[in-house]
């Protein structure tokens, strides 16, 4: 069972992570963090030394949620199946969020890239490893002839990727799924996926 | 000539300018502003009632001189050379930046949108514009049988847009013309843009 330090630590992560997905790490206060998480300023310094401490510690964990949803949202009877199913479950993933706070790995490289060196590097292996991923993905439904053939493996995941990125910040724009749907629906008619 | 208040407002806008595209609109304080304007906070609040009045002008130039760079970077001497032209001049745009900054409207997008409805309606605008714009010439070059016509334009379209946008995250996080070079790259291959 855990500790009730342990809990309050979970509790200030936790907290921390919906702040910083609406707000941003940068303009989310210590205050916000004690409101939202109940608690004195005594407390969250004995967990963390800092906000970016906090920052980097959401980060992480978030780092390990995506690369278990990587792991398992590829997962399908063939290749181009894995590809298809991780577009529904990227749509899925970001729906039931409402388009409330969209990627917070995204929100980070465009709030962190220029100012905050350690929160960019982190940003930077997720977005390397998904490319790497998705290349991986998109090399094996290519060998088994399954999509279009023409184009190398790495430019198109990472097309994917962008595109996805630019598909949810139209999303959370406009508070709609259809952008992020649609984005999705021509990365399936450009890469000749048909399932 | 500008008068004195005049030049101080210009002042003002200018360095919030860059400071909003490094930080944020949210993360700029007005101490920020007036330490980059040299100025007092009496100044500051004789020629804007808050940061969101600032936040509200300077996006406003921003779409007018975004409008202006629509109206000239698709020029060329047919609709596929327009297009192009166009993708020269994005990349050429923000190589000059150096990659810091990125995009004012992706920026504010992500920042903004769950917060402040007045910015977002702002992005949203300039966003369904430049979609717009796109599609037209897309759907030109495609008349002139330039490009693939396969795909309906507005789609095509929306997905230069959202592939630009996340081609300027990853390179404002990298620091580097790659991402944004490929991901335009890739997309003048899958338009079958030949030139």
């Amino acid at each position: 069972m855990a500790t009730k330090g342990e809990q309050t630590r979970e509790k200030i992560l936790a907290e921390a992570r919906q702040i910083f997905k609406r707000k941003g790490i940068r303009a989310t206060t210590i205050n916000d963090l004690l409101e939202a998480a109940g608690i004195t300023k005594g407390n969250l310094y004995f967990h963390f030394s800092d906000k970016e401490a906090i920052g980097l510690e959401v980060l992480k964990r978030e780092q390990r949620l995506f690369y278990d949803f990587l792991d398992q949202a590829f997962s399908g009877k063939s290749a181009a199946a894995g590809l298809d199913n991780f577009f529904c479950k990227a749509l899925e993933k970001h729906r039931q969020q409402g388009f409330v706070g969209g990627c917070l790995f995204g929100n980070t490289a465009l709030e962190t890239s220029d100012t905050a060196p350690l929160f960019a590097a982190l940003v930077q292996e997720v977005f390397a490893e998904w490319i790497n991923v998705f290349a991986e993905k998109i090399a094996a439904a290519q060998t088994a002839r399954q999509i279009r053939t023409d184009l190398p493996a790495g430019e198109l995941a990472e097309l994917a990727v962008v595109t996805i990125e630019g598909g949810i910040m139209l999303s959370r724009l406009q508070k709609s799924a259809d952008p992020l749907k649609r984005s999705l629906e021509t990365l399936r008619r450009v890469l000749e996926l048909e399932i």
